[in-house]
């Protein structure tokens, strides 16, 4: 921990000598400039960017410095030089150094922004992004595939970045390691700001990956570390390490709704992170491991809510002889002097095994092969309030020693595994967040195992020493942890700041007048409310919503809109970033219009939709999922919906994408719609993502689906987690109010279905493999 | 290849000179003082064993040894100290050093030999085992498995060691690396002489393995340098490689009938290492690659004649997305600076690629996967005749760079692919094997490719640098080569020779009076031969060969051998090392006794069988094997067997094994054998062994196989090589004469078939897999 402090330390000092002792300042105004200086520099050579908006603009920064005479690129004043539109940076050739960029309003034309490699044979060896922003500089589609940051080459480094905003398909951040001259790399990444990524609904939404199942043999050696991860929820990985030897030390995860997953990984280091969660989420997650020889050590996670995958700490199931895209054996694993408070059954041992599902999959799916040479030694599972299953067990944990791991489970007594010393401690908070245990006598906590190689283990998480006063958990003195901040601006550029100042909103009051309603949105900021103070409002051309929108009735009677928009238009046209809340509304259609259409192309970020206590009526289609258009969250509650053809459809994707992440229906009314009541799919299956969620609560459907050709009322095909809890079904002349997936986590319970057909899980599916 | 040599000489400098600081002179006399002084063992405590023979001594050499002060084992005088019986040596602890042991005459009764581990929780660190000897310390059953040397721990080390003559299932030497305690392990094997290991008819007949599969992610660094290995016959692989980093250089392979094979290896080295082959063998393999990241430079072949799996260079097809114990694609391969001298095909690419069999065999077995990302270049292949197919390419070598290889095709241009420049060389022979072009002016040889990290092969086999002067192939200097000799005291104990004094057969003979013949067979030595003088020999008892005999008639004509053993006994009973070659006589038994007859238990060895100018007839059976059994050779020549109920049954192995190697007959008459003719079978397919010959030319089949219930005259269920040419088959009362497997190296030609039913060759068949 300390050694790679001081690597990068030493590092960073080294390129700041260097870049006074020798440098010629070349100043230039545009790519044309730009690339003469490029063409001259040499080792020394200095290159200015003058300040302002760099319009789409390929930089290729092809160039041969030394060690102690690098080349720079760099921005006037940092901060200052805008890339935008059609732009990248791609890097070839030896120490380079580029710095005080920042990525906004545009997008990439090739497969990646920031490339440490030109073309073949010019890959970047020795080079350095420094002091940039790429902050929503994502493709138009959704579906249009690219990668941020491109690792090639060896010995590179990005550091003090702060990145942001992805949505569309592709990892943020990938490390490559076909070939020689790109694996075995040491590449740095260090005190970045991974800012917040959204939900993806489907695959290859993580922020950093290393190499993939094909390179997992070569040995990576990057080290990533002091890097702040704040909101990745792209995809159930944050981090997903497919090759060798890396090592991840000194992170924070705060609120990422992923894990870092030891995917393809071996002999990985996970050392002295921490992983903030919460109770608004149950998606944060932990630590997941796979294959062979991780150390993960001097790790605190305070409030992981996740399960299964996303679990605290997840030891997973392996496949006999796995094929090489799949999941090895976990074996030879140190999970040591880790801390967990306030998570909930932080430990899970043999994840994914899935026996059961062995006539449903093929052999080489079957994770049976239980963990091995495991030591779980030394760790402290704190819980303020009881925590009933504090370990899952889903296989056999007797390939694993579990040595002087010691629990307050809220003051209860554990017993159900023989895993833990159940002790009574007393822990001081320090923050939100932190909590440690006092320094006092306490035998257990002095008590510590020493296992194989135990003795690198010699730091805690906060640097102090274990060689003496060694103790159990994370966190060797109060002392220590009574001075710990995070400290922002170690993250990041100098010259930035991701805090956004927060404005209270404004409201607006729209009259029933031609226009004015269009007119009060086109001018609202994002977040203000507008109200709207007539009782009816005719509206003839469809509401174009691309930021976030509240739109109710001024006094308490419902409003009514009455849309009569041209044929197969929407009363509300979602755009990215749209979000619109409705409020004590009654909105009428025709059946020849949408109440909620989605951008057809373009889609590029998620859009939301809360809709209150309203009316929605007289629509052909309620809302109609276009492919590569995505919504975080669609929920609805106390809300009559009534006499329409079609009601929400989230169908457009395939191959493990999916149209929607959560969307819930609470204490609704459905009133004779006709066809796709809901009809939520996904077609392919992928574990990599949340999978949707429906959730149907307390609703009533009443003469629904007699059209549904399907004989199906509620259609989830592939979701992953569904729950219909106490609903009322009746006289929806169906087959079938739904079929759920018992294997996943589909459940019904508690809902009254009377001549609506029937409620059927089917426990096992066949699953269309997306691998 | 300096740098290890360096490594090794300290730390034999270390042991050497630490051994002498700070001894204890602890003489004991038998496994009891020898247990009290183990016990008593501090560091720089020496334990002299005393000379003589130590029978079942089970060693348990536990103590805890200093860098500076070792805990020593030795023997009184080296090579004096004779282990024998069921006896083993195991260490545990740290810093012990053992010399000048002679194991023979016995077996382990434990999973090893010596093994660097006693029991759980004592395993060897920092240990060597120096100046021993393993001789034929072979499991008195084939069927048994162990190993000789067991490498558990780290930085243990072997050295100076004689292995030879390991006949049972089991690798000879295996490194285990399943633990944190085992790998990354950086052992030694150095200058040690492995000598023969003869052909086990199976798999696990390898000489060295380092770990497994399910180990292959791990770090092994384990260092095979300067040994010699002779013989090495066990099986496809004298060295089969499965984990990462491992180094091979500097070593000699002597007529080995195997490769070394980078099976689940990945960055693997194979330097400076020398293949000697030769005419009389199809089998003396090269390098086989498989996996990620290996690098092939300055190594030397001669006379390699394999094909395919042991081809000079044989790199592999994967399969995509392969199951771990199967075959990863060849990625990252560096091959560079070799020299192949009058090899046949040396360089195989895509070997393995099986599509064709893509109906027979699971998807997860289709080599289909061409290698990619690799780099071939600055080789030299030189033929004194031309090779028609120097290269022979399976599948699709455009993932392959070739720069800069020569090639000397015999003075004949060579075009069919374009990955070779045509020289006409001169070139020196040095000795037997050791050919060097001259350095005269050639501008092709010092042209020379500079790839990425090529700057690491910087020096040639013989050490010479390439800084300058570099060229094309494994040695740079005629000079230096001129100087080269193998110099066989670097390998193995000084005090022990391998070589034998090679003595006269001595000729006796035997008359016909009763018990003369096995009398004569008892006092002969292995080589000598015994000449029958008489006409008639009428024998009652069965005759035991264990060593090599012949006998022979006296005149010209056959004398008659006429046996009337006890029921169901053979006329010669096999043992273990028994060869047993007859000319000229004329062998009749009765329909309740065998002609050649095989321990049915404690085969621990080889038999070998020739029979020339014969007439065998009136047995119940010829031969029939036994379980656990194995015939190197059975040759018959110019001999008549006839009116027997059963001929020559090799049928009694499964899983892969098989009961004979070679198995020919040429020139033979076969009249009247009712039954299993020829009955020479393999349950179970396993491509790690020759998987049995069988050659029949010119033999002639008459009025056979009429009470073979299989209707098949020969029989060759799952034997690999099949010949059947030349033979003329009359008036057999069967379906088919053989039914051979197209796919594999089963041929017919030029038979004639007369009222004998049909050859049959189905191209593929369905595999019973042993993996």
């Amino acid at each position: 921990m300390k050694n790679n402090l001081l690597l990068v330390l030493s590092i960073v000092l080294l390129f700041s000598c260097s870049k006074n002792s020798r440098s010629e300042d070349n100043h230039v105004k545009n790519i044309d400039e730009l690339n003469i200086a490029i063409k001259q520099a040499k080792p020394g050579s200095e290159i200015v960017l003058a300040n302002g908006i760099w319009k789409d603009v390929q930089i290729k920064l092809y160039g041969h410095g030394t060690k102690e005479a690098p080349i720079t690129m760099r921005a006037e004043t940092p901060g200052e030089v805008f890339i935008e539109g059609e732009s990248y940076l791609h890097l070839g050739g030896d120490f380079l150094i580029v710095s005080g960029l920042y990525f906004r309003n545009g997008h990439t034309p090739s497969s990646g922004i920031i490339r440490y490699k030109i073309g073949k044979d010019s890959t970047a060896f020795n080079s350095r992004v420094t002091e940039c922003v790429i902050e929503g500089f994502t493709q138009p589609s959704r579906t249009k595939i690219d990668r941020w940051i491109e690792f090639y080459g060896k010995d590179n480094q990005l550091d003090h970045c702060y990145i942001a905003g992805k949505s569309n398909d592709g990892v943020t951040l990938l490390v490559y390691h076909d070939g020689n001259e790109n694996t075995n790399n040491h590449h740095q990444i260090v005190n970045n700001y991974f800012g917040p990524r959204p939900r993806k609904g489907g695959p290859r939404g993580e922020t950093i990956r290393m190499g993939d199942s094909k390179t997992s043999l070569s040995p990576g050696r990057v080290n990533v570390s002091n890097n702040y991860f704040e909101a990745c929820n792209g995809e159930v990985e944050i981090i997903s390490d497919k090759t060798a030897y890396n090592s991840y030390t000194n992170n924070i995860f705060n609120k990422c709704e992923g894990s870092l997953v030891l995917r393809h990984a071996n002999f990985g280091t996970v050392d002295g992170n921490i992983f903030i969660g919460g109770d608004e989420s149950n998606f944060y997650g932990g630590v997941r491991v796979i294959n062979a020889g991780h150390w993960i050590t001097n790790n605190y996670f305070y409030k992981i809510r996740g399960v299964e995958f996303r679990s605290g700490l997840a030891i997973m199931n392996g496949i006999p002889m796995t094929p090489i895209n799949r999941y090895r054996q976990v074996s030879d694993a140190v999970i040591a002097h880790n801390t967990w408070v306030d998570c909930k059954s932080p430990w899970q041992i043999g994840v994914g095994q899935n026996i059961a599902s062995a006539g449903v999959l093929p052999k080489s799916e079957i994770r049976s092969a239980a963990p091995i040479r495991t030591t779980i030694a030394n760790n402290l599972v704190y819980n303020s309030q009881e925590d009933k299953t504090p370990v899952i067990n889903y296989d056999d944990m007797d390939g694993i020693l579990f040595k002087n791991n010691i629990i307050d489970n809220g003051g209860s007594q554990y017993s159900t595994y023989d895993v833990f010393k159940n002790e009574k401690l007393k822990m001081k908070q320090v923050n939100d967040w932190l909590y440690v245990p006092e320094n006092t006598q306490n035998q257990s906590m002095d008590s510590v195992f020493v296992g194989f190689d135990f003795g690198k283990i010699d730091h805690d998480l906060l640097g102090d020493t274990r060689a003496k006063n060694n103790r159990v958990g994370a966190i060797n003195k109060v002392a220590s942890a009574e001075k710990f901040v995070i400290d922002k601006k170690k993250y990041g550029p100098k010259w930035f700041s991701p805090e956004k100042a927060i404005t209270k909103p404004n409201v607006f009051t729209a009259s029933s007048a031609e226009g004015d309603l269009a007119n009060n949105i086109k001018k609202a900021k994002s977040g203000d409310i507008i109200e709207l103070s007539d009782e009816v409002y005719t509206i003839g051309t469809s509401l174009k919503i691309d930021k976030e929108i509240t739109l109710r009735s001024k006094g308490t009677d419902k409003v009514q809109l009455v849309f009569k928009v041209p044929t197969n238009s929407p009363a509300f046209e979602m755009n990215p970033k749209g979000v619109l809340r409705l409020d004590n509304l009654d909105i009428k259609g025709e059946n020849s219009s949408l109440a909620f259409g989605i951008l057809e192309q373009n889609m590029s970020s998620a859009y939301n939709l809360f809709i209150d206590n309203c009316v929605i009526e007289d629509f052909g289609h309620i809302l109609k999922a276009t492919k590569g258009s995505f919504a975080d969250s669609i929920s609805v509650s106390n809300t009559t919906i009534q006499n329409c053809d079609n009601g929400f459809t989230l169908a457009a994707e395939e191959k493990g994408n999916y149209n929607a992440e959560m969307v819930t229906f609470v204490n609704c009314k459905f009133i004779n719609v006709k066809s796709d009541v809901i009809n939520f799919y996904r077609g392919g299956y992928d574990e990599s993502t949340i999978g949707g969620f429906l959730t149907l609560s307390k609703n009533t459907f009443t003469s629904c689906g007699g059209k549904d050709k399907t004989g199906t009322l509620i259609k989830t095909p592939g979701i992953i987690n569904v729950l219909i809890s106490g609903n009322i079904f009746k006289n929806n002349p169906v087959k079938l109010v739904a079929l759920l997936w018992g294997e996943k986590n589909n459940h019904e319970l508690n809902n009254t279905i009377e001549r609506s057909g029937q409620m059927k899980v089917e426990q096992q599916r066949k699953l269309d493999l997306m691998y």
